[in-house]
């Protein structure tokens, strides 16, 4: 299967959500494709720190099936001697192309667009009730060293 | 005690790396305060979607003693309805005055400022050698729902 990386596109966008919601965990918090997800779409794009990055099958011309996606986020710091860091969020790969190493393509892509951005650490969250994906990542040498936490920011 | 927050200034920097480092977990990987540590800051300062904060003790004009940081990002996003994410790295009160509160409020600034910048949901990850540090955000309403992984980035 040949695979080719490149930014999402407006009219990727609803396949997008579909891949985000097609999992146990985030159904539940995912929401028909609408508005919110355009908006939120069109704030990745007019960040310089963001990239929405879709896996495309056969695309030679850019415009083969969306099979897999991730969002990055380049964000600069003090820590760690000044270290720019890859925030890694939303990966997914179609349910049916699973164990085939899409996955692993998709993250060695993102630590390569993370590097050309000058980021010496990459790191990410995963939730409590994914064990797959916690020993995907240790496999590809992540570190499990910390504590996810979250919390809803209510209308202040 | 009058503590006020604002965003941190040239001059505040070695103070910042200081307090940044004053940590058992931290220290072995903060570095002495040096060129890499402005590039980040000027970094941050160049980036939208980014804010180094300080706590400053009796800053009336501002130019108190720092005794706090942290370091904000606002990243938009797909996932969970389009939400805009407020990111949470490099919490730290000076070590003489923990216990008092100021950890607190510092976090509370921190998601007023997510707020103020649509912001639905706040994250953080924590070493898990830091167990007081997760009392304390699970204190301030935090799900203790992910795990947190980090990878070097080696040059490629």
């Amino acid at each position: 299967m040949d695979i080719i990386f490149r930014e999402a596109r407006r009219d990727d966008l609803s396949r997008v959500v579909e891949l985000i919601a097609d999992d146990a965990v985030a159904a539940r918090r995912a929401g028909t494709f609408g508005a919110a997800h355009v908006r939120g779409f069109e704030a990745i794009q007019a960040s310089p720190d963001n990239d929405l990055v879709v896996a495309v099958r056969d695309g030679g011309s850019g415009d083969g099936e969306v099979i897999g996606c991730m969002q990055l986020t380049y964000i600069p710091g003090i820590s760690r001697n000044g270290a720019g860091r890859l925030l890694v969020e939303a990966v997914r790969v179609d349910a049916a192309l699973r164990g085939q190493g899409i996955g692993r393509l998709l993250m060695e892509h993102a630590h390569e667009r993370g590097r050309a951005r000058g980021c010496v650490l990459a790191q990410l969250t995963s939730d409590k009730q994914r064990p797959d994906a916690h020993r995907f990542y240790r496999s590809l040498g992540y570190q499990q060293s910390h504590e996810g936490f979250k919390l809803p920011l209510e209308r202040g």
